[in-house]
């Protein structure tokens, strides 16, 4: 066995520190690595293929619903990027700043996006005359950059991030509040269709919308670190980038009139999400639908069966290909144990162990990923056995998740019970004012708690607010937060 | 016919003012906006699509040749961008930098990338150990920035463009150098298979190679305007990146070697010269392969048969939606001419005329954009006759362009012909003593005429330099560039 490759696996259980733990996992099992810039990562392979698995069914999605993608500039101008006053004020903490090009100093600072209604407003003021143009729908996938302070960490909390950002323009406030939850819905496909991921969807409250927003609404969910991980959002920004940007259109009347504006997107964040959900303390479990790799074909190999194993194993690989994707480990210089190390790591969904005695019984033994559970398959049912089992696990791995988030969850009636739960990092539903003061409050006395989300099918709320105790406008889901 | 939209034809004609043209028809077409900042643009729906369509072929081809897509950061230390002495000098004199953080000035400046060899080679070195590493061949789609002083030309000079750029990695020279001219194979297919633009591919003279390579591989082709455009780039950097940044491996004897690399990208610049190639004086003519729309179909709309028509028309869409993209054009308050216009400024490659009288002869009249030539064809014919008709066209469009630049191209034999040629703006071949003086010398006496490439297939000299007479080493491809 080389010597430069023996220390492959994760030397702390994700029980112990998850930290520590998910810095081990996405190193090890090479989804990222750091750079010389703090808070800036490398997306390799591994999980730049996920992000494309995502694209791709996001980006389909969309252009069903009408939109087209574009491509807007990187480098906002200062002036431009001040012109919504709330939107600069929440933004120019974090934006990065260029000032120089070449050996020239410029005449304006200009913004690196940390995201792009200003630069794209600033354009539709330019292309919407009538309301033959609305609605307006477009979409880029991009990097944006804002510059973070806090602890950088990786997918979750960094200075640069790939995401899609979605910018969308309607004659009719009722058309564009539409749409803001059917992307919403989009997104709770993406975390929990294919990522397997359970999400809550709901309106953020007011002090933690988007800056520039009517309102926000977000799918979050809660990570097994105890820290929730807003997933994606998407605004309805009414009225204001508009007033602000200038754009208006002249109606079927021929009256000039104000559109209703929605901006939405989800990032590269997901991937983390997915990571402190599924993976163990071998290392990544990746669901099936996003999986770079979804089978693994190990041949065991001994020098007087090597030749005409591998050659069955490739024989094999064959067949799986049309149905999953597939490589064999026919490598030589390790072993067998170290292999399946090696694909547990990476979060391989299945790995089939093809030895000498199981090519005499004309089978072989499949390995599911996230169970360990070993079947012994006929080889000739390998092609229909494997689809199946890879929708089975990607179900199994979805209800797993979805059973941890609610033995993960309270119902708080007293303040006590919302400090309990604070204590033991659960995600808690209260009764809440909603008031912006009171928010602070429960920050400071649960040191970090905030408000996630206002769900949505939970707008009743009991009589009073779990901690000011003034009336209680909605519930909310409370936990702290990356 | 509303106001505000009848101002839509291009004012000046190709022949007369190209770049004007060229101006003009990028805007009213709707590929390209200008943003605030000098030499960004905005790529509007109708040309990332064309972007995607080419990203699609070549993402494609280059993962069946092993390469895998991956993301680095846009953000380089300087420290690390000076770290190849040959590539930063190179690079310096237009790199965008960050000095700001928020409100906060940063310990050290950040390059935009302006390519990512520095970011990506530093991370290559933590990765590559052993022979069992390599071939690493990994890509990403990104954006970079060169601060460019020159006059901006939307997509053909900017200071922000989108493309793709691969590094890879190999043991062995040979299977280095294939590369090169495997991945120049592809480029040249993107530009003539998809864009029907003629190219010629060769390597660079020393004087014009990338900052840093051994040696540089180029296609070019010459644009209308009488300016040459490099359309993509295929570099063998040899084992000067391997030594600069650390990049080593142990061979399979166990001894420590360097490896070879090559670095390699086209850009959102192709989309540019398809545009000056194969424009006309009412619009763009974009090939049918990468047309955001093939197809249009306008029902001639009167009052008493317009409803049948209107239906007829969408009928026949869907059929013909089975082969190409197409779009009916039933809008209201248009005459049937302006919409005529408006699409042939916009380039769909097929136009199809359904009036009452053809539908009373089940036939509809279809109009190529290329040509203008129109042919009458029964309706039941349209799905077989319209995927074929847009082949012919794609092949028609790439003959006419070749023809174009063959009768634009001469063979100097002497310093007389060389200026005549570079007077009338052709593309002139010559033997050449490829030293850095000479090529200074010549660009001084023609006003900037530069060699674009060593072309392949013409090694062979002829006795002397065109213009200093010392014994010619390569014929040269001249001509003055983007």
């Amino acid at each position: 066995m080389p010597k430069e490759e023996s220390t492959q696996g994760i030397t702390v259980k994700k029980e112990q520190d998850i930290s520590d733990w998910y810095t081990q996992v996405i190193q090890k099992a090479e989804l990222a690595e750091y750079s010389l810039v703090s808070g800036c990562m490398i997306l390799r392979p591994r999980s730049y293929s996920i992000w494309e698995t995502l694209q791709s069914f996001f980006d389909k999605e969309i252009k069903k619903l009408g939109v087209q993608n574009a491509y807007f500039p990187l480098l906002i101008p200062e002036s431009l990027f001040n012109k919504e006053a709330e939107h600069v004020e929440g933004f120019a903490p974090e934006v990065a700043w260029v000032t120089m090009g070449g050996h020239t100093q410029m005449q304006e600072r200009l913004a690196i996006r940390p995201t792009s209604e200003t630069v794209m407003y600033d354009a539709y003021a330019k292309w919407i005359r009538s309301y033959r143009d609305l609605p307006l729908k477009l979409n880029q996938w991009c990097n944006v950059v804002r510059w973070e302070f806090k602890h950088p960490v990786p997918f979750l909390r960094g200075r640069e991030f790939l995401w899609q950002e979605g910018h969308t323009v309607f004659a009719d406030k009722k058309d564009s509040e539409k749409e803001v939850l059917d992307i919403l819905e989009l997104y709770r496909r993406v975390f929990e269709e294919l990522l397997a991921v359970p999400v809550i969807t709901g309106k953020k409250s007011d002090n933690e919308k988007f800056a520039g927003a009517d309102y926000s609404t977000s799918i979050e969910t809660m990570a097994p670190s105890g820290k929730a991980v807003q997933a994606a959002t998407s605004h309805h920004l009414g009225q204001r980038f508009a007033k602000s940007f200038g754009i208006s259109f002249l109606n079927e009347k021929g009256e000039s009139a104000l559109p209703y504006q929605n901006s939405w997107g989800f990032s590269t964040r997901s991937i983390g999400a997915m990571v402190l959900y599924h993976g163990d303390d071998k290392g990544l479990v990746i669901p099936p639908r996003v999986a770079p790799l979804q089978v693994v074909i190990v041949p065991i190999m001994f020098e007087d069966s090597k030749k005409e194993i591998i050659a069955k194993a490739h024989e094999i690989s064959k067949h799986i290909a049309k149905v999953a994707s597939v490589e064999v480990d026919d490598r030589e210089g390790y072993t067998a144990g170290w292999k399946f190390n090696e694909w547990e790591l990476k979060g391989v969904c299945l790995r089939v162990e093809l030895g000498p005695k199981d090519l005499a019984k004309n089978s072989a033994v499949v390995v599911r990923r996230d169970t360990g559970k070993k079947e012994e398959i006929k080889l000739s049912d390998l092609p229909s056995f494997i689809p199946k089992e890879l929708e089975k696990m990607q179900a199994d791995m979805f209800a797993k998740a979805q059973k941890w988030l609610s033995d993960n969850t309270v119902h708080a009636k007293t303040w006590k019970d919302f400090e309990k739960g604070a204590k033991e990092k659960k995600l808690i539903y209260a009764s809440w004012c909603c008031s912006a003061e009171c928010a602070e409050k429960i920050k400071s006395e649960t040191e970090g708690v905030k408000c996630l989300t206002l769900p949505f099918g939970h707008e009743t709320p009991f009589a009073k607010c779990i901690n000011c105790e003034k009336p209680a406008k909605s519930v909310g889901v409370f936990a702290k937060s990356y």
